[in-house]
């Protein structure tokens, strides 16, 4: 199976990509790392990625950055960082990519568990985090000729301590649980679901 | 108790009016209608109905626009619009009105159904309203001096009838009762919630 994965070389890139690597063709993407460079907060360099990868049997993003603060303070430009990187860069790899895909193939995005289970700091991540849920259930029931999506919501990560204490009461995930989200939905049959990994 | 509805003259937004006109001082806000005229997805026009207003007890809207068709032909630019006005001219209503609301005051928000009940087309619809929904939880947790909330979630409704079509065995909701929704966000004590109305 030839899966794209972009943010490969991220925390939970890494995983991911060292899960899926057995007896798959793993194409990593990156922002500045990886075998291809893509900037998925630009349409044009989201189409380029796609016509160098030719077409694909999955995608997986696990990528995508959005303003943590308080609220108090959170101005329309603080949102919107989080609409046009961790948001949008994503629906636009599914609304371009859905024109390269091949058929059966899947879509495998990245929410979080904020988009439920909110935190101090985190409005706009939640908000962005429950469009993704939302996009993926919606998004199913239109994707052609067998295309499936899903999203995997982790909660914080063992390997992100710097958000330990924004996450009180949360206990942190592992690495490979979190990793084997992303296998479950690529290499199961389920669509429009939002795995969470808590 | 002073309350702004932002689109009081749309289909909801007068029946939210007429749900809460007795006893209550009531500024309707509207693109174009209404006793102030804002645009939404213009800061300078929500901070100047803010100054205009003065502080206030609650505050409604039920009005943004979103695109609404096939996933196929879906572009960014499409995505944006709604994102533009639906979501961030909502969410910005609460950045900036938080700063000008009365302590124990309450903001309530519209999303709909399609964020977890999606119908074909509707892809960006639902992502929106996912957003939506998540904020109000996220922004509960925030929001300082006793100030409230919540979201009202409608399915389709009985007066827009050119929707139905696209939503094939949705029962039209009544128009009293998700006006009642709209009361009991305000008049409630409830926050962070999301009223569904099906």
């Amino acid at each position: 199976m030839k899966i794209i994965i972009i943010g490969a070389t991220g925390t939970i890139g890494k995983h991911v990509v060292k899960a899926l690597e057995p007896g798959n063709e793993i194409i990593k993407a990156g922002s500045k790392s990886g075998d291809l460079q893509v900037n998925i907060s630009d349409n044009g360099s989201i189409k380029n990625l796609f016509e160098k990868v030719g077409s694909f049997d999955a995608l997986i993003s696990t990528t995508g950055d959005a303003h943590f603060g308080p609220l108090r303070e959170m101005s329309d430009a603080n949102f919107r960082a989080g609409l046009n990187s961790k948001l949008m860069g994503q629906i636009n790899l599914v609304l371009i990519g859905q024109h390269y895909i091949n058929p059966k193939g899947s879509f495998t995005l990245t929410s979080g568990s904020l988009g439920e289970d909110p935190v101090v700091f985190g409005a706009s991540v939640s908000a962005i985090n429950g469009a993704l849920d939302a996009f993926v259930k919606a998004a199913a029931i239109e994707l052609e000729n067998g295309v499936r999506i899903n999203a995997v919501s982790p909660d914080v990560v063992e390997e992100s301590p710097d958000y330990f204490p924004y996450f009180p009461g949360h206990i942190p995930v592992s690495m490979n649980r979190v990793a084997q989200a992303y296998v479950k939905s690529v290499l199961g049959a389920q669509t429009g679901q939002t795995y969470k990994v808590l």
